[in-house]
């Protein structure tokens, strides 16, 4: 497995494209994206678990229930929710893209992401989406992953090439997520697309399967977001043997699966809103996998701990109190807690209690980017990642005034 | 019942008192405090439920196992927790303050408050508990509650007389309260005392059932302390036929209890780290209480709401998000929300929608201290209210660098 250029149009057949159409006021930001298979794909999706749900989510579900998409189209600066004709403006953001594409309307993958309750106007998107078919590209990844931005400050795109078979295949993506992170289920915006060919039933496990190791890891504030979805079209022009059933070739397609959606939780971590830092949880040695998890996510969603990360403060007393209330079994008297960055490694904590560390080296190591926290436990095999940011002045300024 | 001023002393035959001894290096705040029983007082209390508990935790937890103590001694400054000796030095602030008081170790209720993770020095405590004593006085409540502050910048203190079989009855408290405040069961330390005459069995039921509306309703960060403690000493002194059954004499220690109780985690919520804002909120005709009560913690949680809080933003959108997460069985499209303060009242969301309304008076309401979010469901007949508070720059400040 290689990581390639190209995001979401690396793969066989894929272009993208993104403009700005008007949703937005901001005229510079583009608002309004497209991604285009030039044949049927296999597609599945997973959503946010929130009861109050965007209404492009309802219309996306019904329309891959057949298990096949060739076009997304999505908008940012209005997330469509809440709003009493929510789910006929989605629609007929569909049947636009269908009239500029000649994609059927049941083929689309809507979605839209931004402010909640407030009337999407459809004016903009009905004028933006030929323009935004006729900008269609093989270059146009970039375009379509700012098209989906928010309070994003950084693209967020990844593709890795791999073999099925002998014969190579690729995925990549495109996500957006900053703010409003702490998936159950499925999270953010992420649009995935692959030239293998894998029929729906295999790519819905394999994306659901996925999920709960990556995107549902990843937490910037605790909020689940209304509108989360992650999507996949696979459109089987890399021309391997149909992956049908579990074995070599569905592994391999998993693998490269995991490999891009790590990789966009830790884009996504490390832009969560405000963060000045990437924050990463590693737990060993637990009892089961929902222990780890469990243990690996309240970390780094403590809100206390991250703005501690936030002062480069090596307060690991916080780390045992989330651990404490995760929910998860563990014995306390043998946790071992370790901070480690490319400026080095400590050990702040050892069988539960502390020990002598140089406060100077701790602060060092936390002033970096990028901060690990690993926790050993004692009581068993499991392991688990989660992935979050620390909490700062910008998280709350951001928030402070997010609408206006 | 009427509000009256005495705090944790307001109750016949308890004295309290609060000194600095040394555990904390700033020499002109308060770190030790004794709450003193002139006879033995019935006693329950409830604990975090952290399964990182403070040592001090589990030496009350053995010495009011048979429902008895006369006295707490309460550290601040350091939590004595996740310390190799931690149980060892906590019963040794038993054996110290019995023989200073000359009441039994095994009736101390004992509590710490603090950094976790640093061994607590026996020595300032021991010179420290003599003099604590001789201070104690029937105006001590003041010092009590200062000498277990941490970050809080509001002494908390309240008391309630009220009448049993037609004898009058106090009942007061003090708490502290301000970070890592997400109750489970049991919350912050808060010292409540009683002269009624109330057997161990009810006091336990009544505390029990009581924080469930209350201190379990409180929120500031979403983390649960591992220190939280509740306790109450009930010692009779008030005169009444004790109580040790349900019924109106019962009814009216619990109205009592909760008014106390209820006014502190307004208190702790309004004090919460950073808070410019106490933010309650409210909600009615949920289905169920466990329902009311999920949603209403949502809220009141929900790291982007606080923050448009902070901001005045009337960001109604979050509170859907928040309530869509909850957990809580609802109906979405028959949701109300409404924003109240002393400026005046604001319908800003109508089953489940927007509505028209003034952004105007919405920031003038959302100026305001005090702040309360009024949902309305249209499931059922429960209802519950939540405490939070604002997430502010302080707050990521004050966390940021606490330890140093």
């Amino acid at each position: 497995m290689e990581h390639i250029s190209g995001g979401v149009c690396a793969a066989k057949g894929f272009k993208a494209s993104g403009v700005h159409c008007g949703v937005r006021k901001n005229r510079t930001k583009r608002d309004l994206s497209m991604i285009f298979s030039e044949v049927p794909a296999s597609a599945a999706a997973v959503y946010t678990q929130n009861l109050v749900k965007g209404a492009p989510i309802y219309v996306t579900q019904r329309n891959i229930a057949d298990g096949v998409a060739q076009l997304a189209l999505c908008n940012s600066g209005n997330a469509n929710t809440c709003n009493a004709d929510g789910e006929a403006v989605a629609w007929q953001m569909c049947q636009l893209a269908a009239e500029a594409s000649g994609v059927k309307p049941e083929d689309v993958i809507v979605a839209s992401t931004g402010v909640i309750g407030q009337p999407l106007p459809i004016e903009p998107i009905a004028r933006g989406v030929k323009p935004l078919f006729e900008a269609l590209s093989a270059d146009g990844s970039h375009d379509a992953a700012e098209g989906i931005m928010t309070t994003d400050t950084r693209l967020k795109e990844v593709a890795v090439s791999f073999s099925v078979d002998g014969v190579t295949c690729v995925l990549g993506g495109i996500a957006k997520g900053s703010g409003m992170i702490h998936p159950n289920l499925a999270t953010m915006l992420v649009f995935l697309t692959c030239d293998a060919a894998i029929s729906p039933a295999m790519l819905r496990k394999a994306l659901s399967e996925d999920v709960k190791d990556t995107f549902n890891m990843v937490s910037v504030d605790g909020d689940t977001s209304t509108n989360d979805m992650v999507s996949i079209m696979a459109n089987g022009l890399a021309g391997n043997k149909l992956i049908d059933s579990e074995g070599e070739a569905y592994d391999a397609f998993c693998a490269a699966l995991n490999e891009v959606t790590s990789t966009l939780c830790r884009m996504i971590a490390r832009d969560g809103e405000g963060a000045s830092r990437l924050l990463t949880c590693e737990v060993r040695g637990a009892k089961t996998l929902k222990d780890a998890r469990l243990c690996a996510k309240s970390v780094v969603c403590s809100s206390l701990f991250k703005a501690a990360v936030f002062g480069a403060d090596a307060n690991w007393g916080r780390v045992l109190c989330a651990l404490g209330y995760s929910g998860a079994e563990l014995n306390v008297a043998a946790v071992d807690v370790t901070f480690r960055s490319s400026a080095g490694s400590i050990t702040v904590c050892s069988m539960g209690s502390s020990v002598d560390f140089s406060e100077e080296l701790a602060k060092q190591i936390l002033l970096e980017d990028e901060v690990e926290v690993l926790i050993t436990l004692r009581d068993g095999e499991a392991s688990a990642t989660a992935w979050g940011c620390d909490l700062t002045y910008d998280y709350v300024k951001i928030n402070g005034d997010y609408r206006t």
